[in-house]
């Protein structure tokens, strides 16, 4: 399924020996078969971004987009001219097969940075990828296992509008993820008939609230890309806000797979900021809490620690987040722990033990809040960081 | 030695039953025996702050000060008024045994946030340690112990003047260690006669290239403090540029031995950025990369991996940090790995095996340079942090 939900999209996912893993799919291709050919995407804010973002960022200025080739096993990252060269290669290669311009073909990469690509393998295996186009369940399905990494399941949503169109995507992504920035490689693709602005626009606002809103380990990533492909197929123009709310619904969905493949995360925790004086400040004392190591540690050990809650909460300065320290509450998972700023209920009321954990935190100094997602740091995120090449 | 090492200061380090481990030696008395009484402090930023904070920021103010009491087992912060009366009443205790007034004794507690102290120890324990002052190098050993939570060995430095005078001090802290602030407790004593505003000016410009430049593990605490106490005993006016000099060598010392403790770390980590356009941007990049717990994960699994320093770089935005990515090179240990912006040397030339990591960065955009320092994120800080309440 994922992005062959909507029609109008034909997908493959093939070995092609680019990753280490010996036979592992490491190649996806995603082709629009019109008659639209409207795309949108957003892109990491890295300064040491990617040659293929640097790539893709341009070819999609226009709006428009033919196909996007996706691999895994290299980030064709900090890899200078060279590894610039070799994202144009690509396109050309898909472009010779899909009779298209190569400006019409984006390209997404990941895995390790500072290394080249293995061109040939990459070129044979766009050519496999090519012949096994299919627009089924299946070829969606190896489309977004071509593209994990240390992501230990396929992340895909299908989503339906009321009035016969169809939304499908597929992200990856498991660590180095960071808000502030479309996180990861994502395509998601619509059968709706929908200008390019609307789709820019959909995309945008989506992201915001939803990729830009999660932090597995606080690092951004060199490669991080959303593509929305439209191909019209459905012959339905949607409802503007109806459109708008399923890009984001589906952008909310992937996002929250990835928080919930985070590497070596045991719980999945949802932070929301209510009682705000604005959504930025909100957001500010979301942000400093999902990035504390040590509330990341205390949650791994089924600790719902406050005091590491709130001395987070206290490094956001006050023009950024008016409040009162002796008016802030803490609740995790429905025990409010911390009153007025201080000790509330005893925190062994708290029960620790189902995978998503939910702190809730009144500020009481307004109406506006927001919410981020973020995962506990444990001593398998270190052993995959520490212990693998990644 | 510590706090003892300059003449006219007493100090005792005494169990008190305030920390959960049956014995330790958990509360210090630091007392000036003049001729003078010069003091300067520099507190925690975090809005949360914690009562001995509040109170001995307010009584430093006008530059004075006749002890310092210092306790771990217990933070005292977000504990309210009752918390705040707690602090107090060790002032006043400590006041009617030294036979001053409370505003001249500033007040210390490090420990678990959000619970009250144990008062009766206290005071009892104030009392106790005011009996076993003494001016020995034991007394001050015994005072610098008094103050250790998660720290596995005391932190101290003894500096000589070349004109006679001294400087002595002492620092505890390991954990929840982050720039941007005056970080964790310490006191540090001289008998230069010296005023209290040239006291406040060295510690403060001292404190800023030193404890503000380290970072293990981003958190900032509820209670950090540094306090500089001058008797004046020596008789000696030491010349000011070498006062200020060493001021600063002794933060400097202290913070070292911070990083060289940190929670479970394995590796310290000097990170240099030189060839900056300013100051702030150096620093802004050397922060960045010091935030990287991908990249302290790598160093922990003795993986010198540039990516991560790159694509953390990448994160400051280009306003605060000029530079062009394909001019940064980037030495581990002496080797170049990075170079223009994409792999230099192979990476299995370096040497992982020091427990000192060198990162040196050069941005080649102007003459501006600034240094801070981490430790690794180890299997160890996890442990410490998930599996004990801290």
């Amino acid at each position: 399924m994922s992005v062959t939900f909507a029609q109008g999209f034909s997908a493959a996912g093939v070995p092609a020996g680019i990753s280490a893993v010996e036979g592992k799919k490491d190649l996806a291709l995603v082709v629009n078969e019109g008659p639209l050919e409207a795309a949108a995407g957003v892109f990491t804010s890295n300064r040491f971004c990617a040659a293929p973002v640097q790539w893709s960022r341009r070819i999609l200025a226009d709006g428009k987009a033919k196909a996007v080739i996706l691999n895994s096993g290299g980030a064709n990252a900090c890899t200078g001219e060279a590894g610039y060269a070799q994202t144009v290669a690509t396109a050309e290669t898909v472009a010779g097969l899909c009779g298209c311009a190569p400006e019409e073909v984006a390209v997404c990469s990941t895995g390790l940075i500072g290394e080249l690509l293995p061109l040939d393998h990459v070129l044979d295996g766009a050519k496999a990828a090519h012949a096994a186009l299919a627009a089924t369940p299946q070829a969606g399905a190896d489309a977004s296992e071509a593209i994990m990494t240390t992501d230990t399941k396929p992340k895909r949503v299908e989503l339906s509008g009321s009035t016969g169109w169809r939304l499908g995507g597929m992200v990856k992504g498991s660590g180095m993820i960071a808000p502030q920035l479309a996180t990861m490689l994502s395509v998601i693709t619509t059968d709706a008939v929908v200008t390019a602005g609307q789709l820019q626009a959909a995309l945008t606002a989506g992201v915001e609230t939803t990729f830009n809103r999660i932090d597995v380990d606080g690092c951004m990533s060199t490669n991080d890309t959303v593509i929305l492909l439209a191909s019209g197929a459905s012959g339905v123009e949607p409802d503007h806000d109806e459109f708008n709310r399923l890009v984001r619904e589906a952008c909310a969905s992937l996002a929250r797979q990835i928080i919930g493949d985070g590497e070596g995360a045991s719980h999945d925790i949802r932070i929301r900021v209510t009682g705000a004086t604005s959504e930025e400040a909100a957001l500010a004392c979301g942000r400093a809490v999902a990035a504390s190591n040590l509330l990341k540690c205390a949650i791994s050990g089924n600790d719902p620690n406050w005091g590491r809650i709130v001395s987070s909460l206290g490094t956001v300065p006050e023009d950024i987040a008016p409040y009162r320290t002796q008016d802030v509450t803490v609740d995790v998972n429905g025990v409010r722990i911390c009153e007025h700023g201080g000790a509330g209920r005893d925190r062994s009321e708290v029960d620790m033990t189902p995978r998503e954990v939910h702190i809730d935190i009144d500020l009481n100094a307004g109406d506006a809040e927001a919410t981020v997602w973020t995962d506990d740091l444990t001593h398998e995120y270190v052993h995959i960081n520490a212990d693998y090449e990644s």
